[in-house]
């Protein structure tokens, strides 16, 4: 199989379905690099293309990480590249990289390599629902392996060397993709977040450093790679994510007491219009999005499965939408596709399965 | 038959049906004063209550009038003077007058007359559709009929005296309700409206003076009442009508043409936020209504009568909205009551003809 056949294929975190409604997917990644070869950043192509060439090579034999799909990524397009970076399979800085830099993936996505972006290697697990200790479990597998392997850059007193020294020592960053309309809703996501950041966890939004909290979706994760153990640092993850769970089941639940028509008429204006719009921004379907998933965990919606929301949320994207489209989109035709996918999709779920929103 | 049982029935311009999509209605009222008598801003209460009275016993004497229901307006509580003014039936003004001040209506509520507002009498005919001559016709045969029993104000080189400057002359105000989505849509209204205020007409929103152009409804009147005949006055706002009439349909056709992705979404948003919210403004309302009702012009929404639309333009305005509930509602209530009537009543609409839209 060829990453160009993959990406046809649904990703794994779409598809998972009955997970934890509000913890929606964990991820763990690495940051490593190899003795004797400078970061990517100091060294030329050729280096980097050395580099490239010996741990594709390497990555192929690793038994965990079969089957494997790997390429450089100066054999993507912009669409290719831009639907991995949407998985959230490579990110933005390695979606902009060329020949010298690669992507490797477990043809399943849970476990992708990029070699070359800020380190020589960053390799993530990624799952859905609240499974930080599976995600760390297999990467670190990948992790033995390839260290029987190759020389890492490491120094006793440091631990793992790395390009940025806020990914030094475990090299570890953890996350969790938390979905919290309920504490939006009552307007008590401000303070929760601010609390997060104070105990030295960095939040930012659905496409990571930079972007925003569309659809309600945030990412939560470790900061601090120096002085604690992998495990702590997952453990410790696992549990802030546990007590938000408990915060926004409160906000729901309270909504539904003190604020039940406001709930109502949120819920209903995101059925309303994702089966309505002709024209969608991504921001706009996303926060409706939201709306609508958060009305089926709260059963006011019965009548669509919400598999079929978290696969829009990633099928709206930019890349996806063309891909899908098999053309390049203008902003404005991507609002009118946008829309018309939502519609369609949403009508003939709803139609599959036709009893009625509780929500009247 | 009294004015608490008139209020109980639909008003004759919510139930006309098929006229103009564009000319909701059309209205003129003639502003009179008693020789005599001081004008109601000077007279005392017992004076007022005089000219009430002997108003009142003549009005009962009209032909054209008949059947008459009239009533002081110290009989009517607040929310009945609310049901009279959201029904373009009394005044602003007149709503905040008790002893003194009186309201007479020809059943069929085309014809209504306010006692002791500004003015002694000011006299309304109030038609669906673009009905100005018809207006004209019918309030001057009332006006005829008073005059052969009462001594009006008037004076040879000024015609009609009034309390208000504004209103000398022919007392005549004649007015269209005019519903322009197309020209908002296509960000043409603006130009328009100036225009018609250089040639000296006024625009005002839905309830007049100070009001906003809620929904998309704009009303223009006459300003000048002096050195023109009635039928000048009229024939000259029935051409400008017609001219707005047209390029509203320009804007309409221009809008299916270039803009229909903009055109479709506003009608699909329509429909989906009034079949779902279950919170409501009384702005949020009219405006969708308008997109509602722009649909049904256009032929999008094929399972709706525009009746259904015309209706709740009115049925969603505080005082209606509380009168169907049978209480004072707080604003919070009305705005979750006003949803709920709005979605029942499409939803039980559109049931009825189950052929779906043609916006998919």
């Amino acid at each position: 199989m060829t990453i160009r056949e993959l990406i046809q294929q649904p990703h794994v975190w779409m598809t998972a379905g009955q997970e934890s409604a509000t913890v929606v997917s964990s991820r763990v990644r690495l940051a490593r690099n190899l003795a004797g070869a400078a970061f990517p950043g100091w060294a030329g192509e050729l280096e980097c293309y050395r580099v490239w060439r010996q741990l594709n090579g390497l990555l192929a034999e690793l038994p965990t990480l079969r089957p494997l799909v790997a390429t450089g990524m100066e054999e993507l397009s912009d669409l290719e590249r831009g639907l991995l970076f949407e998985r959230h399979l490579i990110s933005g800085e390695q979606a902009g990289k060329g020949r010298g830099s690669g992507v490797a993936l477990r043809e399943d996505e849970s476990l992708s390599l990029m070699v070359n972006e800020e380190d020589h290697l960053r390799m993530q697990a990624l799952l859905p629902g609240l499974s930080l200790r599976e995600c760390w479990r297999r990467i670190n597998a990948v992790d033995t392996e390839l260290e029987g392997r190759v020389t890492y850059a490491f120094a006793p007193d440091w631990g793992y060397l790395t390009a940025c020294p806020s990914n030094i020592g475990t090299g570890i960053r953890a996350s969790v993709m938390l979905h919290l309309p309920g504490l939006t809703l009552m307007n008590e996501l401000e303070p929760i977040m601010k609390g997060i950041q104070k105990i030295g966890l960095a939040v930012r939004g659905l496409w990571g450093e930079g972007t925003e909290a569309n659809g309600n979706m945030l990412q939560v994760s470790n900061q601090i790679t120096l002085g604690e153990t992998e495990d702590q640092i997952v453990a410790h993850l696992e549990q802030i994510a546990l007590e938000i769970v408990e915060y926004e089941r409160s906000a729901r639940e309270r909504l539904l007491e003190k604020r039940e028509a406001v709930l109502r008429d949120h819920v209903g204006r995101a059925v309303g219009i994702l089966t309505q719009a002709h024209l969608l921004s991504s921001k706009e379907a996303l926060d409706w999005l939201s709306g609508l998933r958060l009305g089926i965990d709260m059963e006011l919606i019965r009548n669509l499965d919400r598999q079929v929301v978290d696969e829009l949320f990633l099928l709206i994207q930019p890349a996806h939408l063309q891909w899908r489209e098999g053309r390049r989109l203008k902003p404005a035709e991507r609002d009118a596709a946008r829309a018309t996918l939502v519609r369609e999709r949403l009508k003939s779920a709803m139609k599959r399965r036709p009893r009625s929103t509780n929500n009247e």
